[in-house]
């Protein structure tokens, strides 16, 4: 029976697991996890079925905090056999960069593009990657036949999966995701401090701009943490553009109203039409 | 019969009238709009039934970019008996507080705090108000018995009512409304100078954060340029933030994790239960 190893049971650990699972992957799934609640409601949920024999597994899913992954990756690398998979889906690959030297062979980062404001395996969803994207990092002693592996299982959860260097990976997501995350949260804790007739007044906008500021605490604090020096640099990039529009706002309307209708294009172009 | 003017019919004066026609205020709606296309749409539509008898009307909605709408507002009320009402429904009254002097008693500001990164006629719906707050921002001239009009419209079309002065409006929708839209139109501008290899990594947290990016940009230059004394402010003030929140993420992981955490439980504050 082949069996799938999930340490961390959270929204993406127990979302992967439920869409492996239907996908046909593996038939049985072991779940690890320090939070003892999650466990409970993972195998209450039918999300686990066991919590123990992780050795046996055939893949180990680590779906845990990035600061913990390196670690968490060499302890399964020393009790599972090497013809079993190691993956991780963290969002940042640095603290992996950092230890690649000592990475089992059969270790692939792996980073799939999904996730909500929800968290926990209550929240779990079996169609949480369909139709969206799965980065693979290959790391210096990844094997190709892991790497292969692990790209066929994200392609069979209904992900299109895109091979990167884990270097490119993480200057690409400090910009698309780790920014506008920073931005959402420093300008909802400004409204946080503010009276409640201040607060009367959020909007729908405010709230869609605002909902990552949701996201689990401790997993984005590894994330900023992890990839501080790519966040601080967009952070640059970000005050001169600011300046710059900011500039433009007492100076100049016309070029103002230029570059507005430019940006709401390529917002517009995300959209499906 | 009781007929309302509706001056500018793009998404926010053709939802209005489609709105107030519905609630029963009104049985026939005039529209006047600069922008030939939108008229005819909202034309073929049924949102308007005439494109002529402004000075009949009993009430007249200015729904026309921020800069415009004094200049609108005494033209019309040059035509229009004193016992018709005027009103706008702008996002900032920077505009109109400093040519308050000379506005008609009849007229009285109003914001409704709805909307849409759709625009034009064609995405108008009736339904646009309900349960969206509207802000009655009285000038020194605005007299009791036509704030009174305009406040039971906006009830009947769904809104609840908040009155304020015009100056703590436009500083408080300053920090929940045009501040997130500046950071969001900044961040978004810096993904669309990147190559399709990042852009590719656009998940669905930056599509949320982002929607508000995509708003028309002549309404967005003349909120811009009409706010920016509170903009700026503000965005010292995220500066600010920002400074501290990116000193915690190298000096202090725990007191990171703490602020991230308070941040999150506002937010989800915000979500229905």
């Amino acid at each position: 029976m082949r069996t799938l190893g999930v340490v961390g049971c959270g929204l993406i650990g127990s979302s992967f697991a439920l869409a492996a699972r239907r996908a046909g992957c593996f038939e049985r799934v072991i779940g690890i996890d320090t939070n003892e609640q999650n466990l409970k409601t993972a195998q209450e949920l039918g999300i686990i079925d066991s919590t123990s024999g992780l050795s046996d597994c055939d893949a180990v899913c680590v779906a845990v905090p990035t600061s913990t992954t390196p670690t968490v990756v060499l302890d399964i690398g020393h009790v599972l056999s090497n013809a079993a998979t190691i993956f991780d889906v963290g969002s940042v690959k640095t603290s992996l960069i950092e230890s690649q030297q000592q990475l089992p062979s059969n270790f692939v980062p792996a980073h799939p593009l999904a996730g909500s404001h929800l968290s926990g395996p209550q929240s779990a969803s079996d169609s949480l990657f369909e139709g969206k994207i799965c980065v693979i990092t290959p790391l210096i002693n990844s094997s190709n036949d892991h790497v292969a592996r692990v790209r066929k299982w994200w392609e069979a959860v209904g992900s299109s999966t895109k091979t990167m260097t884990a270097e490119d990976h993480d200057r690409a997501v400090a910009l698309t995701s780790h920014l506008p995350h920073f931005l959402s949260r420093v300008a909802t804790h400004l409204v946080s401090q503010e009276s409640m007739d201040v607060q009367e007044l959020i909007g729908s906008g405010f709230r869609d701009f605002s909902r990552i500021s949701a996201g689990d605490p401790l997993v984005w604090r590894d994330i900023f943490k992890d990839n501080q020096v790519n966040l601080k640099d967009w952070m640059n990039s970000f005050h001169k553009e600011s300046d710059e529009l900011l500039s433009l706002i007492s100076s100049d309307p016309s070029n103002l109203e230029y570059c507005l209708a430019k940006v709401a294009q390529f917002r517009r172009s995300l959209d499906p039409v």
